[in-house]
C-alpha cells in the first residue's frame, strides 16, 4: 500500500440536517478517490455512516473505530471495525488514529473529539462543525481550519499533510 | 464512611487567571466541609492542584485521576492517586465517576470533559467557564448549569444530588 | 491523611473455594488495620466483594475499579467506586494504581492482572493464586512473591513497601 | 472489500527464539494468502514486527494497534497504525477486534492478552506459546486451541470461522 493517510471524519450520530449528511457522503467519496483511508466512529447512524457509505461508493477502504465490544449497531459501510469496548474513550483513538480531523455538525461526542483533537495538536477543519468562538484561542495557534464544501476541505487536507 | 459522593472539578492546568484559581480552591474547601470527596485530574498544575489544596486544607478527601502510567507531576494535595496510563481518555473516567461535574475556566482539555460529562448524562455546573453558547443544546435537557461563586455551585450541588 | 498506600487484591469472581473467600476477607481486614487503602476491581462478587466486606470491618477505606460506566453490580463495600466504562480495560488501572498486587484465586481475568501487573514491573504477591510456574521467568527478575496466609501476605507486602 | 476478517497475532517482542520469529513470519505470509488482515501491536520488534513483515511479502494488509499517543516504534510494515495512547489498555482492542486471536512465544503482554481473550470469549491458538496448563479449565470450555505449525494454524482458523 505504501504509507497510508487517514482521515478522520467526526459528526453527530442523529438530528443531522440532509445537507450535511449529503456534504459527509461527498467527502467519504472525495477521500476515497483521493486513496486515503477514512476512519469514523463506525456506527450505522448519522455522519460515521453516510461518510463510510460515500468512501465505499468510490471504493475507499473504510476503518470504524467502536465503543462496543463486539458488533453491535456497525456501520454495513465499515470494512475494518476495531473494536474497543471503551465507550466514549474511543474517541481519543479516533483522534490520535487520524493525520487530520474533520468535524461536521453534531452534538457533545464531536465536540469532544474536537477538543481532544486540538489537546493532542491535531490538525481539525470544521466544516459545517460551528464551535461558536469556543475554541477560538486554539485556533490562532492554526489547529483548527474551517472549510465550506467537501471540496475546499480536500483542498486543505492536502495543504495540511505538507506540512 | 456511607454512601460516599465525589464531586469532580474540572479547570485549566496554565494559563489560568488567579480569580478562578481562587475560586478553586474555595470551591475545594467548601466540597470537603460537605464532606464530600473532590475529584480531580490529579496534576500539580492549575485548577486542580489549587482544588486538592482548598479541600486538603479544610481535612477533606482528595481522588486523582491521572493520565499517567506513575506518579509524575501528582499534586502533593492529592491523597489517591489513580493512575490510569491512558492519556486523555482518563477524562471519560473523570466525569463518570463524579455524582456532578463543576467546570473551571480552561482550554481543550475542560471542554473535552464538559462535552463528556454532557454526552454520559452527567450534571454538569459551569462555574467560570463560558461554553458561549456552544452547548446550549444540550442546556435545554437541563444538565448544563451556571454559578457566579463557590457558594452558589455548593447549593445547587445540593439540589442536583437530590433529584 | 498523609501519603497513602494503596493495595490491590484481585481475584475470581466465581467458582472460588470458600476457603479462598475467607483468606481475602482476613487479608482485607488487615490491610485496613495497616492503614492502607484497599484497591478491587468493585463488584459485588467473589474475592473483590469479601475482600471489601474484610476491610470495612476493620474500618478501612475501599476503592473498586469498575468496568462499567456506572453503578452496576457494585459492590455494597467499597467507599470510592471509579467507574470507567471501559470493561476489561480497567485491570490496567487496577494494577498501575496499586503499590502491591496480591493474587487471590481466580481465572482469565486474574491471571490478565498478574500479566499486567509483571509487565508494567510491579510487584505481586500470589496468595493462593498458582501459576503453575507460567510466570517463573518473571520471579526471577523477583516482582513475583508467594505468600501462603493473609499474615504472611501483610509481612511481604511491608517488605515490598521498604524496597 | 466485502466482510473483513481479522486475525490477531500476538507475542513477545523480545527474547524471543529465531524459530518462532519465522513461524510467525510464515503465518503471517499465510494469513495474508487467504485474504485475511492481520492484526499485531504494531511495533517494529519481535513477533509483531515480523508478522507483519510476512502479511506484506505476501500483499496482505496489516493493521498494528499501538499503545502510543503517535508514531514511535512503529513497525514499518503496518499499513494501518492506530495510535490508542493507552499503554497496555490496548491488548484488550487486540483481542476484541480480531475474529481469533493466534497466541506465539511472548512473555506477560502475552500472556495478558491470551487471558483477556479469553475473558471475553474470544477463540485462541497457541502456537508455541506454551501456557504450562494455567488455562486449561478455559480450554476445556473450547476456546484454547493448539496448532504445531503455521499451516495447522490456519486449518484450525477456517473451522473457527465457521463456527
Amino acid at each position: 500500500m505504501g504509507p497510508s493517510v487517514i482521515i478522520g471524519v467526526m459528526g453527530g450520530a442523529d438530528h443531522v440536517s440532509s445537507q450535511a449528511l449529503n456534504a459527509a457522503e461527498s467527502l467519504g467519496k472525495l477521500i476515497a478517490k483521493e486513496g486515503w483511508i477514512l476512519l469514523t466512529g463506525g456506527r450505522n447512524l448519522g455522519i460515521m455512516d453516510v461518510a463510510c457509505r460515500g468512501a465505499k461508493e468510490a471504493g475507499g477502504l473504510t476503518l470504524g473505530i467502536l465503543p462496543d465490544e463486539k458488533k453491535f449497531a456497525t456501520s454495513s459501510y465499515v470494512d475494518i471495525p476495531i473494536y474497543t469496548g471503551m465507550g466514549e474513550a474511543r474517541n481519543v483513538i479516533n483522534v490520535l488514529s487520524s493525520d487530520v480531523v474533520v468535524a461536521c455538525p453534531g452534538a457533545s461526542g464531536t465536540i469532544s473529539e474536537v477538543a481532544l483533537a486540538l489537546k493532542s495538536s491535531k490538525p481539525v477543519i470544521a466544516m459545517g462543525f460551528d464551535d461558536k468562538g469556543l475554541f477560538s484561542d486554539m485556533e490562532s495557534r492554526c489547529y483548527m481550519h474551517r472549510a465550506q464544501t467537501p471540496e475546499e476541505t480536500i483542498t486543505l487536507i492536502k495543504k495540511l499533510l505538507q506540512d
